[in-house]
């Protein structure tokens, strides 16, 4: 599909060039607006006093309807705004033009867009990053590592040292970067105050630096709070799943069996869903806990293996790699249907798949994919290339559930700008806990919620404040 | 959105111009054919036989990828086609272009379509009909008796004499066709064997026919299978209607109060869709049986005025009319969403709307507008201009479930066709229940069921013969 | 457990001996009276006019607290009552105690109770049968046919001309009863009015007789109203499945694996249960569009031989006979638990269990048996001695439920009595259709629900009256 | 019911009178056996290694047949063990008639029991404690303290200091225990190895003696393993909340309204089975996140105020105090049902109850009472006099949950003894995460799950130990 916007000559900015692509972007930021309770709550409490001005900020997350939300929230909150997806798979097109056109700066082209969205200019970079995979805190820790080594040694990094295509862009960026300033990310880093990450791998690699001694700023950890992990993840999951399924194959959900890989918290809603479709669920799991809580629920718990032959649908839920192997898709029944809602497209042997000697590719329409065995002649359908199919077949989460995760994000980057002086933060953090439950509280109103007050006798007796927190940090929800 | 096709001079057929959209839909029906086991399995039994040789088809049928496979399963067995749409909403043009060009005529213009379905040149008409929503069986009776009242009394019928905007097109292509031949229905009549009508509103007007002595040929009530009506309404739309929601506007689902007016069928599906995605649903009835279901399945059971300004989603599954009136649209929710999956699209008042003083509407992608109020400046959304929100906005039910249907829909053509001449059927008939579960039968095998199989001592203990049918008629399922 | 009454000097009837049981029998027929709001409005309604005066009415129906608000309801319509069990184990004796001390002559032991029941002293016999599983309506077609044999050909009723214990009893009853009085039986059948029956065992029965012009008396089919049976079946079992599995061993649900034998109304409320709970559902089925039902609900379907030696709990819903037979138990896992809830205990082979060779019984406590095979040393778990186990390990299904039933039950001896010198009935017969709704609508109420109705205009365009019946007669619900 | 147990000379210990109690207890223990599979497993691997030999464990928790095995487990690896039940209400019967008869003493009097179990003669007390709700722990704290009160100004504890009726009873204890031995908490406290603690409110006092600094020995914190709190109070409750009401009063739930106060872990349970089994719940909630869940689950979430007079079934779950008061009481429909599965039974205002002027308890089974309420007579139904219900009407978790928490307790009371003498423990402790999953793993065969294996690549990848633990501490499943 075309874009609806064109390259300028600075570079690959979106420039709208289709207006009525703006236009619907904005009819559907309208109507998210009203679905996003938590942005509009912060927009009220911190708009008039405009506590974000003069801050910079970079973003790399998905850019979609909600994003923009997120987007003119930090605007409206005083911040400039400059945004690259994440994914280039995930941009909707109207929800880019609408912010390009109205409030922001957006790239989403592949290989360079990150590199656009944290350049500010002369003066270097952002003050305050929004990150989702941990792209940008990547690229930063890695162009100062790069930068130190050639330094000391003149060497320059190379994109051939890797097999990992995404590493691979990100060692091209920094060796062009450093053609063009060779401190060029020490000065990034120097004027950076913090980021603020969105997914379990990011936030799994911070605390890996944070315990090597490497990182280079401060960071908030937003996938762990609960009204992001238990919601975003769990209920999105729940939400988005059956979208993408149906939005790409209009295949009957009900009576077919569907494998999920991994029951954490977007194992968890995906299983729910299905299973409350009508599919027979079975689940494969590394850790016994999360076996027992599917087993609970009345799903049976089983390997790859043992399901593979007779399974219709397969979905890889679980942040790590190598689930499904094109060994095991070759045994798949015809039209078996494998797709991802983890983290990266290598839980699907993806290169694998398309290596595979003699293989077949069909295009049935973007991001649906036929591929055909040589030996067999059967044939499975592979969802969004193996990247996330709820954001690449339908629209992500909806904008309810997102609005949980970004007024986390909006108060994680209120944190980090109102302490950037006083060192309160130096290392990762979550949220705290009245901070989770505000988040929260802001979401009843919409929903006809009422909450019951405690009364102070009541307060002494299970030894909380009455305004909260009301439960203890290890609490699990 | 142009059709990837264009008119023929000869009139309102669809040509491919766009060979793209015909290979799309050629992909999408062959996805399908795995999904519908039972039209393969009457291919397979029938189709070497060429039972249907012969037989002139014309199909008045929502024209989708499912419907392409219920017409190559027709065509397969030796029929011939002329297929329209019975609701130019729900055209998929992909599917159109593919069997316009590859299997039959196909006509989906509104107004003209339905004639030149039925229009099989210099012979008149069809040998039998496959209908849905009584549209070309209503066509043909109402010019039978136009034709005699003309030839009595000279008299042309009248599209004025109607306020009812489809029976006017209905009255419009009479008087015009009484202009070209006046015996032309009467021909018509005289060739046709019978139909097989696919809804509760068709069959229930057959059945006023037979009840009155004016029923001109036979039929076959399809959507009284149990293999229909308990499976395509009730799964069916359980699977469509979310996929409309979230198609046609990505609202959250869970944690919103959805009305559901109507619990029959359609109404339990949705319901149970709504339900499982997280929503709190409220039911409307009249029927005090099907509230007392409702209400065993913990679904609160209030009249539309009780909610009407509380709820988020209300949606109309009654096969009346005038279920939401402007009066009711007036007092919702800002950004409620409307929408109907009943029959017609008068189960909203959707002509009350479009006149209401000072409404204004904006389109925010076709299918998917947003109305708003003068007074308060609150909007509502309204999915498919009140139509079927499940084939306007999505795709209608998913190919396995229309299976069922369409298994039973070909059953009933070949028996029809295969008595033509025997005078077994006079009146208006269901299927009898040993088809009924042939139909079923075939479909298990490819959700890997067993069945058990009773001894000869069991049946003769329950009265049955061994190899069914196992119900009384009265069974309900 | 000692019953709380002794034998009378004139047979087996209840004498409450122990106060204290007729009074704790009396505060739960006072709390059932609350939840069963259908008998109520019958009372209110039908009471003050009186219209069983004179009625003698013999009930053979489960001795339970519901079956209590049953009777008094009859005799609050000025009826008198004679009333047994149809199920010794299923008797209540509190409910007994207080029916006995307050209301009517109750009879509960095996063998010989019916006849008393029966026995309304010098003229012979009742006006109106309430019957459950058509023993009363047996005894009374055999009693004839006997006593015609007898006469015509001096033969006497042989009961070791037949294996089936139950039958045995009926001719051991109709042997002694020709000795007293050759005419006993046709004398009650030229008396009787008409039966009401409960179950699909009983109304199968009537139907045969009534196809072979046997059938000697007007019955009234209630199991066939929708109030009954997709009240009772499906919602009433789905509440006292899982109650009666928790009272007779305390086995956690979740995570278990339950094979449902049958997936009728009775089996598709105990899959629910059982799914719910959080069990893996596995189903048999002969019927294809049963079977087809339950795929769509995620439910496997398989046969009993496919998974009998990995299940956890088994449980036939069939009415039919032979279904878990003691081949199947021998396979069974270490401690798998065997119950029914269909109708007869000959689902399970208790006879073929109970004759095995070595096998030991150990009975845990009143209707909870392990049985240990000799070879194995696995033992199995028998619940309710293989008869109904909600009613014998449990109280049955709960009153609200009991009362749709119940209220139709009253409605049909009402009918019968009415109609008893017009001639009105004389075959079977479901309750007509607005019966049928008013008995839901009497229910709604307790509920909270309020009905939508229907506008003049509206009831015209679906051609119903606007009070109702709403649906056609073939109408599935 | 009488106890099958007498009072021994020696004071109120168990002593079995009624064999075939003992018996029905025995066969009962043996089935819970299989269900149990971690005891089992904790037998296996520690039993011959009699890993407890020499400990002296006292036990303050529900005397249940679950309970037995947990007693028998600890027997078999070596411990000898004296037991009282932390609640009098729970005791069943036949569970302590056969660990009375064969395995260790049990004591179940209100109020001298505890004492009894701590005392194991001339050497004053236990070595490790099992705790539920810290009655034991509080005990010797308390007294510890009285007595150094003593030693310091002679002050003897008194029992009319307080209003609270349980300290009441533990004044009264230590009082009389001054007279006896003024050193016998001392004594008790140097000997005591340490306590592993079973409930949320043993554990929060815990936690504030270890804060305040008056904590006198080592404790395991149970409640907050994943395999107690997220398995027991939500899947056990979820099981056993559906029995109690079942077993007390048959009332169908279908169709209820039904108010959950408190929709943590028990009431996720709770709600989660009330809804399944067909009610409609409405929670009440004072965390906006956890009202937040039941949102998105369909749940209303509301105040008791707003629904007090429309709600059916009432259950708290809170483990605060005052939830539902007199107040609210007098305001419920008739016949209304109102019920703790919370802690303790000060979630209900049963003292207020009791007091209400005029009010009338009718007792209608044990555990069952109808209170009516003078003015309106009205009345409503207390189950378990306010208590557990689940345990007081019903027979508590069902075996396979508890087998996960016992296990638990098993390995803390094995970890606390094997390091009596090195230190390690001096605080409050939460099992370490690998003893978690083990908890888990040995649970998942009784199932036939079968787990996935990481490779060390995989491992790698996301920094976990191949054989785990799998997550990172704060993970909330």
């Amino acid at each position: 599909m075309d874009l609806a916007v064109e390259k300028t000559s600075s570079g690959r900015e979106y420039k709208v060039k289709d207006m009525s692509q703006a236009d619907f972007g904005r009819l559907e930021i309208e109507l998210a607006e009203v679905e996003m309770p938590g942005l509009m709550a912060c927009r009220a409490e911190f708009g008039p006093s405009q506590l974000l001005k003069g801050a910079r900020i970079t973003g790399s997350l998905h850019m979609t309807i909600t994003t923009a939300v997120l987007i003119e929230t930090l605007t409206a909150l005083g911040a400039s705004i400059r945004w690259c997806s994440c994914n280039i798979f995930s941009t909707k097109d109207h929800a880019a033009a609408a912010i390009a056109r109205d409030s922001a700066a957006v790239f989403a082209w592949k290989g360079e867009t990150l590199q656009r969205a944290l350049d500010w200019g002369i003066e270097a970079g952002p003050d305050l990053i929004v990150d989702d995979g941990g792209d940008a805190t990547l690229l930063i820790h890695e162009g100062v590592k790069a930068e130190e080594e050639y330094e000391k040694r003149g060497k320059v990094a190379d994109p051939t040292s890797t097999d990992n295509a995404e590493f691979q862009i990100v060692l091209t960026i920094i060796r062009d970067g450093l053609k063009e300033d060779p401190k060029k990310y020490h000065k990034m880093m120097e004027r950076l105050v913090g980021v603020s990450e969105e997914t379990t791998t990011g936030v799994k690699r911070l605390y890996q630096m944070q315990a090597n001694g490497t990182l280079l700023f401060p960071a908030i950890n937003v996938i762990d709070s609960v009204t992001k992990r238990k919601f975003d993840n769990l209920y999105g999951c729940r939400h988005s799943l059956p979208d993408g399924l149906m939005r790409a194959i209009d295949v009957m959900i009900a009576g077919k069996v569907a494998v999920v890989c991994g029951y954490g918290d977007v194992g968890k809603g995906c299983a729910a869903a299905l299973k409350q479709a009508g599919a027979r669920v079975i689940v494969t799991e590394i850790d016994p806990i999360c076996a027992l809580q599917a087993l609970m629920e009345g799903i049976q718990v089983l390997t790859l293996e043992d399901v593979v032959s007779e399974a219709d649908i397969f979905l890889t839920t679980t942040g790590n790699k190598d689930i499904i192997m094109v060994n095991h898709m070759r045994k798949m029944k015809n039209n078996a249907i494998v797709c991802n809602i983890g983290h990266f497209d290598n839980e699907i042997a993806m290169h694998g798949l398309e290596t595979y000697p003699g293989v077949k590719r069909i295009t049935i329409k973007p991001q649906t994919d036929r591929w055909v065995f040589p030996e067999t002649r059967t044939d499975i359908i592979v969802l969004g290339e193996g990247r996330l199919m709820n954001l690449g077949c339908a629209t992500g989460h909806p904008s309810f559930v997102m609005s949980c995760s970004f007024t986390s994000q909006v108060i994680a980057q209120l944190e980090l700008w109102k302490e950037r002086t006083t060192g309160k933060y130096e290392k990762v953090y979550v949220l705290p806990k009245h901070l989770d439950e505000k988040v929260a509280a802001v979401h009843l109103g919409k929903l006809g919620a009422k909450l019951t007050k405690l009364t102070s006798e009541q307060a002494a007796y299970i030894s909380v404040p009455v305004e909260g927190p009301y439960k203890p940090p290890h609490y699990r929800y």
